[in-house]
């Protein structure tokens, strides 16, 4: 049985800018919508671990777990794996893999991906979209997002009605709350009510997010993740990017603009900043900032002007043929990651800190090195030291978060239609 | 009728070290204790208002309620001033005052503060104890606790049986779920497990925190936050720390030793921290910071060597009466305050920032010039800028958000005991 999520009133919950979500964390305010995330997550449970692990009475569970039977998003399947004991086997819940489509896009310099997920968050289709790595307008954004979007839909046959929701995230600061984009390093132009205007061009409800919450919730959802219930993410690409889980939910801050890591000052009248102001941690390990380094240092015989990702290359077969300039670059930006996941540490004592981005690729990222940099500007403590794991994700990663916001959105959206 | 609050069994519910309390955001597992907080901070509350304010079903409320009032933890009082509507006028919740006892002590370097509240957090009696301004042995500050806290008792015509539990907050980097005391200015000593020591010494149930979170609590409780579900308070005295409130709870980070905001790092190989790291915001705003600078670059004629609050008073006159240097120091702290406060922004986005602590009586620290540097450092955000307050307060507030960390502990026993 299909059900057409856009009937749970995603697109009139919200109404304009602000923050008129109702409040996720109070008692009571979303039990169902904790009992699906709980069931997706697990991928298979039963009624009563589902009590064990949310803390509510086997009572409680079957009501809710009814409705959402009732709505098509669960499912029963008897789980046969585990009838060792006397009587009924335990009926595991899953989700309703066809209760609804929806697609996440992730926005980026080089190229655009998109990917389509079913309602229990298993990907159906994927399509890619290069283009060229300039600022452009959003109109032309728009353009190129559509285009990405279409390709996706014709390859698995389905119309932009058949989809409940579009998750997009682009980098830059984007309050996922009002749907404003306030600044983007892809865009020509400041602080434009995206939401809005992504909907109003693609007649689907749209949710938009910072592209590092992406990769959290891409974590959270289908990664190392699903096992913790706090750990940090911390992006390095174009920009530095952070997003944050607290008991098995994403932060955003209060505001729904905070965890801009790469946006806190770690020096005084600093390095100057893609963003305008200086200082900012990004100002001395992003991409942009690498290659303002080899442009002045390096060369020039034998450093082409070339784009950001080719020089950034460059420099680094440089640096690992032994150019003292080039190991100095990228010495001293693996000192200021070091400082900046130290910050993380001091701030929210996490038990994972997950790196992610293309640009882990790049060996002094994870250098035992900065490692030992970061524990010596931590504070001490007598715990075991942070584990800090690399994951080297492709754009399709960050796609497939894009697709958790929207399936994010449309539980939301069950909770606010209790 | 009195209940001795220690039949809670809240000793036996916390183990040895490590994170062994319940988790406080699961849904379901800590509604009582919601219900009791929320009366606590409203003072007066009906059924019906608890129920809409929890978002839980008025015959939940009805129950957890008829729980908390056999316990002899609430009582009802028949509200007169809303009995305008017809028929049975609405009953008022209130904790019952007599409920327990519990000590609230701020230990500094200069003196020690201890306050006795009731279970509704009102204050029955205060001590202090003045203290000679040197790192001790822990065993000469529990000498001391004991002694304000007699002090506090005799006072009171209490003995220590009848405290229910003692919140403790001290300076430096402690952690409050094992009760591990890291790291202290006031101690000669690290890494010791002070919650259990002070219990042995003492004979009363005792929790510990780091002294930012105490005035954070009193905010939580009895200030300004009683109204406010997101608010970040920055404390500048001996140090710099920060106490983080998401949505009406107290956030230490994953591993409750978060929040350590004076020892971010603000200055790669910077200037040396008494935590013996280098580049800690901390370092360029504390008072043993703006001593250093002082005793480097005033005229030694002018300036004696006195303890440190004296040389701080020394400093502020000669930047009053137009001393350069003077003034340039106090002028680079308040640069990096701005710089601390735009991180916060930037990290948390938090709607109010309550700047608190003695020190804040020095102009440069809420001087109108700071507040535009810290705008000028946070991100460009198309809302309203953020709302900054400076809150003087004496150690007697310290003390009191000490016994609202006791009261919780309370509270959390509740929880547990379900």
């Amino acid at each position: 049985m299909d059900l057409d999520l856009q009937d749970l009133n995603l697109a009139e919950s919200r109404g304009g800018a602000g923050p008129i979500r109702p409040d996720p964390d109070a008692p009571g305010s979303n039990l169902r919508h904790r009992v699906f995330e709980t069931v997706r997550s697990a991928g298979q449970i039963s009624r009563i671990d589902l009590a064990k692990q949310l803390k509510v009475s086997p009572a409680s569970i079957t009501t809710l777990v009814s409705e959402l039977l009732d709505l098509g998003l669960l499912q029963e399947n008897s789980d046969t794996s585990r009838s060792t004991t006397r009587g009924r086997p335990p009926v595991a819940l899953s989700v309703q893999p066809d209760a609804g489509y929806v697609v996440g896009i992730k926005l980026s310099r080089f190229q655009h991906t998109a990917l389509l997920v079913d309602a229990a968050g298993q990907p159906l289709a994927e399509a890619s979209l290069p283009c060229l790595p300039r600022r452009r307008s959003l109109d032309q954004v728009l353009t190129e997002t559509a285009e990405v979007l279409d390709m996706l839909l014709r390859k698995a046959d389905l119309a932009r009605g058949d989809i409940a929701c579009i998750g997009l995230g682009l980098p830059g600061i984007v309050d996922h709350a009002s749907g404003q984009m306030v600044w983007s390093p892809l865009l020509t132009c400041r602080a434009k009510p995206l939401r809005r205007i992504a909907e109003d061009a693609f007649g689907v409800p749209v949710a938009v997010d910072n592209d590092a919450n992406l990769v959290t919730l891409a974590e959270l959802w289908f990664g190392k993740g699903r096992a913790m219930a706090d750990f940090a993410v911390v992006t390095v690409e174009e920009g530095v990017g952070m997003g944050l889980v607290i008991n098995h939910r994403l932060y955003r801050g209060a505001g729904s603009l905070g965890m801009e890591l790469g946006h806190t000052k770690v020096q005084l009248d600093g390095a100057l900043c893609q963003c305008g102001q200086r200082g900012c941690l990004e100002a001395y390990i992003a991409d942009y900032a690498l290659v303002r380094e080899a442009s002045t240092a390096l060369d020039p015989a034998s450093t082409e002007v070339a784009a950001s990702d080719v020089m950034l290359q460059q420099l680094y077969e440089q640096a690992k043929a032994g150019n003292e300039a080039a190991r100095v670059i990228f010495r001293r930006a693996g000192r200021f990651l070091a400082l900046g996941l130290a910050n993380v540490v001091n701030l929210f004592d996490p038990p994972l800190i997950i790196l992610a981005g293309a640009r882990m690729q790049y060996h002094y990222l994870y250098a035992d090195e900065v490692m030992r940099e970061m524990q010596g500007l931590a504070l001490n403590r007598q715990t075991a030291p942070q584990q800090v794991e690399t994951h080297a994700w492709g754009d399709l990663m960050w796609a497939h978060g894009a697709a958790a916001l929207a399936l994010s959105e449309i539980a939301d959206a069950m909770a606010e239609g209790r």
